[in-house]
């Protein structure tokens, strides 16, 4: 992404500072945080501080020794180090570290002109609570949350490339269990992990999940494949942390009841892809799934049921795997440009469990399915 | 781990309580928070929230389809979903997600006699914010760092396992730098990476780095490998979680300044870990390191040098690569059981950088070096 998009999304972050009469949002976080790689577009393990201002500030603060690869690497316009800003004196002075943190970064707001600072939900109380002791602060919902639910060209095309990993691990996948008897779940798990490692994504808790196991949504999987085995492929790129996600439930030997749930569950998934488009509210998308579900009989959430239809329709996903929009009951308008999966799926513990999975992205009219695979899948003979 | 080793561990926590007049210490995490996973033994993609009380509460609270799940898997004693605690009711009267998980918590909290809550320093704003209204709140250390320290028996196998991946890795290394000339230090990492991820193991970042960009010591390294090449290794195990960190610096053809660092930088590591033992402060390590290095000329943070021996010894290694104990300038007593590196390097911009590292466990006298391998690596003919 070059300099231009950066400037061009965080123009939403003034208004927000206007609106709550604030000079800065900040943030502490390593680049385990997607907000905070998304913003600094810097990778580092441990946390660090960052302001952006309505007075043009855009501002990383690192360790000394994480300076030079910052003004390298970051897309961040100033990058200021600990010693720079007269961390070491104070801890000195101090002997807590995270006392003379926490006074530094004030000071740096407060020479910058700040009174009021917002920060995200999930901003440390270390920080938070000494900074609410001399100024004012207010958390608020990260704007960088928002700005990343609508991809960039850029970002649409690592999704895609990481959707076309996921397509070619299922097809290496079904390979292997067309031509080995007796796999277990733990095994076909490493293969796909591995397929995919070499290929240059990390998967992790892949779901190969068979038989009764398979009721339950978040089981990974362990033991013998039976006659059904759902696959859940999530990875992330090593390169560029864009993940997808997809899932086939996989038929070895026909039961009508798991069959009758499949059938389902893909004219639920087709049904609300062929609503999406910009515009859409996300409730729409699934309600028309939890409709699909039960007209066919089956229970769903709406009626609170506690077997069926048990979770939401689907999810964001970019560099996080979970990410907004969600798509559930809530009023979030789908835009343009959106990337998530729908994902319906049922779930009952005497007889198993079925999902079908795509991840889309979102055009004017329409959708398109980026994991694009053939919606039934079976190696019966 | 054993449910009567978490209960002993924990014993920690009621003092802690107690010295603050609080009746609860609670986080709110997903499992990629160490902590988090430590205290509860549960692997959850999402933020859960966790409170442990003098009154012997240790309660897990998850979404509803997590609950069974948790039952099964988890360390905790009780497990609550939020359906149990009626967020679904707050939810439709609030309609933010938010709130209504603050509210849930809350009461949660008053019911069970909190008028005190202990946070972690990591503990979110928007959750601290709202409690901190409503009753008191202050943060403290995590206790879980402190107690994480100190591994016990099945944490110290899992850091042997991995610290034996890594040695086979660096071997396999060897090897091929050995027989292919022209290699990439990308090429050689993810050589590395996938030898190690067939093993069970996830490597990130892995450093390869040669040339005058070994100068900068958290640069990963990229383009030829020239006459010499840092490879620092530090996985984690997939099953496990638990790391190991591992560093040794190849000569390819010998240059008289690096190879006059290096030889510096093996004294000093060795100086450092013939001190380790049960009792030591962990500024006497850091302090033999230094002092070993400014005999033979070289400068060193204790002298605020940008240059030479710019980074802090060592650092704990456990379910994260960096965590307690902090091996630098600071006061930590050193005690039995705990695993950490030592990993003296030195960094000039017009000459580039060396770095050993091994990771030892300390033992009542002495230390045991998890990684031992030769120091002084050479492919020169």
């Amino acid at each position: 992404m070059d300099g231009k998009t950066v400037k061009h999304m965080v123009s939403a972050i003034p208004e927000m500072l206007k609106q709550h009469d604030a000079q800065f949002f900040v943030m502490y976080a390593s680049s385990k945080n997607a907000n905070f790689y998304y913003a600094t577009r810097f990778k580092i393990p441990d946390p660090a501080f960052y302001m952006i201002g309505d007075d043009g500030t855009d501002l990383l603060v690192v360790h000394d020794m994480e300076k030079r690869r910052a003004e390298r690497e970051s897309k961040v316009k100033e990058i200021a180090s600990l010693k720079d800003l007269g961390f070491y004196e104070l801890l000195k002075e101090k002997k807590n570290p995270s006392d003379a943190l926490c006074q530094t970064l004030f000071e740096l707001i407060r020479t910058h002109g700040g009174r009021k600072v917002l920060v995200p939900p999930d901003f440390p109380s270390f920080l938070s609570f000494y900074f609410k002791e001399r100024m004012s602060v207010e958390v608020v919902e990260n704007p960088f949350s928002k700005l990343r639910a609508v991809k960039k060209g850029e970002e649409i095309l690592e999704i895609r490339r990481t959707s076309e990993g996921i397509i070619r691990s299922l097809e290496y996948a079904l390979k292997l269990l067309d031509s080995k008897s007796g796999m277990k779940c733990e095994e076909l798990r490493n293969e796909i992990e591995l397929f995919l490692f070499k290929e240059g994504f990390i998967a992790e808790e892949t779901i190969v999940s068979s038989g009764l196991l398979s009721a339950d949504p978040h089981e990974i999987g362990r033991g013998e494949i039976e006659d059904h085995v759902i696959i859940d492929i999530f990875p992330r790129s090593k390169e560029s942390n864009y993940h997808s996600d997809f899932t086939r439930t996989v038929i070895l030997r026909k039961n009508p009841e798991i069959d009758e749930m499949l059938d389902a569950v893909i004219e639920a998934k087709n049904k609300a892809i062929s609503l999406i488009r910009d515009g859409i509210l996300a409730k729409e998308i699934h309600h028309a799934v939890c409709d699909v579900l039960e007209e066919r009989g089956y229970t769903t959430l709406r009626s609170k049921a506690s077997e069926g239809f048990i979770h939401s329709t689907g999810h964001g996903v970019g560099l996080e795997i979970h990410e907004e929009p969600r798509i559930f009951e809530n009023e979030d308008v789908i835009k343009k440009g959106m990337v998530f999966t729908v994902e319906p799926g049922l779930y009952y513990k005497k007889i198993g469990g079925v999902r079908v999975e795509d991840t889309v992205l979102v055009k004017q009219k329409g959708c398109e399915v980026l994991t694009s695979y053939k919606d039934y899948v079976t190696l019966e003979r």
